[in-house]
């Protein structure tokens, strides 16, 4: 029984603030024997890529405690966005060299996994990027969960009506990159914020009004002003705290707040208060939180146009690849820092 | 040329905590003759009785700061929602005898007052009462923008279905008692909170299923989660701060928060802090911020089904009534303090 290697990503502790490599997320070694015969309906997957993103954090958490997302079992590999080919199968819906989407939050962060029929609809063959030509990194971004939380914040709850003024915080990121693209496309004036000088540059490089850096600002309050002089319509939400604050105070009536995330807040043990939500009545704001999953009757017009967008170059999409599973717990810390640039992936395998 | 008394209601400073009668708000004296000739157009009102509301706290500001009503100008009688009669007329659409409403905002807060041609839009002839019988203060009150508010924002901005939970804060003032009524008869399971034994005792009597006096409570989370078994879909939300905090942490998936006001925060220098929104995301909450006069096209319908509830007695609406103009100063302190019980009006003259 030859035992190949397979390198695993596991949830080993729950952290308090942000978590440590090695500690709260750990690579395993294990193995795996490929030439054992599979039961009727199982598949072996091969992981080519994965994804890490801001709401992993939040099932970083303990499991009595709940949430939209579960919890990360303890002790067990960490699951998300996915991309895989099938190695073997004894299933007719996913055939061998077959192109394999692990669904958010469903996909196995294990060099191979073998799956069996029940688990069938946490997987989808997506064999697209044969024929697109994309990189197979984007089918676990911008044409997968964050891809389509830009196209369904903005489309659905932004309500966005062409020459309103469009902010976005944490803009160069997975999401927000695309939100500020997709609202030029409607004829927004859009705004964002990053925080590094290279990642402003890279916002004005594709197609943001204005941009700046919040590390660089002392009051925010102002530099929205400066920078939205004609007040914010629809706040792309991805930071929280003060950020979030400032906008209300700059925000028009009528001003919508389409709430994404709020990553400042995730590793503080206590989160900042939020002192103007009087301003909510007064210019009659909506604050809106949004799951991209409750959206399911977006996903087909959501690939359709991101795919032409990408083919077409409307829209350009940045990435930051790590190469290698044992890069993942690394890459998730940087992602909640801020110091990756665009969507961060980890490249496990080549096709 | 003889003259009649003609006392007023003058904002005179701005306040930066709680107005004080006699300092920020005073009453005074002046006259005026109702035997003088009037302008094609004009007529004079006599003020019946008039509303102070919550809301006009905001408008004892600077008027260099912005906000959806006008600041009180310095010195000038402040306005609101008034019912008054015509003494005297040289208009054809304002009859001597004609009740008449001063509209939100418009309502000249002085015994008598002169209508010029212009300002004809900020009033309008209700001589409903003749026919109803209703009270006068009614017209001030449940007939008008309080009960408007309650109306719109409920059955607007709550989105409300059979069999959820809503929770009232503030719920046996001016706009909640109605609030948890209306509710009561689309099927909801009502939950209020006021701030004596003797409100909450009113609370069963008009038909909550639970209230509770948030003066004796300790802590406003566990609170809620007692008397909301089933948490909370759509908060009435009328006080803001720890009260708002609170409610989030007991919301359900989905969760409105109908935003109509935050009372509690009005007269504090510096705001509490929300800390828990972090949650809007994880629960995909709605939170709105609503002012009835954005509603207009709902006019109508509210004041049909109102006068239709009142007179069939399935809505009940409390008030205490001040008498005599001098008490308005100190019933504004009243309301912003929650030491009124139900809509305070002020009751200036007999018809």
């Amino acid at each position: 029984m030859p035992a190949t290697p397979n390198k695993q990503v596991i949830f080993s502790k729950v952290p308090t603030t942000y978590p440590v490599p090695g500690e709260h997320i750990t690579v395993q070694d294990s193995t795996i024997d490929l030439t054992a015969p599979l039961e009727e309906g199982q598949f072996i997957l091969k992981l080519l890529t994965l994804s890490v993103d801001p709401y992993m954090r939040g099932r970083m958490r303990d499991a009595s405690i709940k949430s939209y997302s579960p919890a990360f079992p303890l002790g067990k590999p960490m699951t998300g966005d996915t991309m895989n080919v099938v190695v073997k199968s004894n299933n007719a819906n996913f055939k061998e060299g077959d192109l394999v989407y692990g669904k958010t939050g469903c996909g196995i962060f294990a060099e191979y996994s073998v799956i069996s029929k029940g688990m069938e609809p946490m997987f989808e063959v997506r064999n697209e990027p044969k024929e697109t030509g994309l990189p197979i990194t984007n089918y676990v971004g911008v044409l997968a969960m964050p891809g389509m939380t830009a196209y369904v914040g903005l489309l659905k709850f932004g309500a966005p009506k062409k020459g309103e003024t469009l902010y976005v915080s944490a803009a160069s990121g997975a999401v927000g990159q695309l939100v500020g693209q997709i609202g030029k496309t409607l004829g927004l004036h859009v705004v964002g914020s990053a925080g590094s000088d290279d990642k402003v540059a890279y916002l004005k490089e594709i197609g943001f009004d204005a941009a700046f850096n919040y590390k660089k600002v002392d009051n925010l309050t102002e530099k929205l002003r400066e920078v939205c002089p004609n007040g914010i319509d629809i706040y792309f939400e991805n930071v929280g705290g003060q950020m979030l604050e400032a906008v209300i105070t700059n925000c028009n009536q009528f001003g919508r707040i389409v709430a994404c995330g709020m990553i400042s807040q995730y590793n503080r043990e206590k989160p900042e208060g939020i002192h103007n939500l009087m301003q909510v009545v007064a210019k009659r704001l909506r604050i809106e939180g949004f799951i991209v999953g409750d959206s399911v009757e977006m996903k087909e017009p959501f690939r359709k146009d991101m795919t032409k967008w990408l083919l077409e170059g409307k829209i350009k999409y940045r990435e930051t690849v790590a190469n290698g599973i044992e890069q993942t717990p690394q890459a998730m810390v940087d992602v909640l820092r801020g110091d990756n640039f665009g969507k961060q992936v980890v490249k496990v395998a080549d096709l």
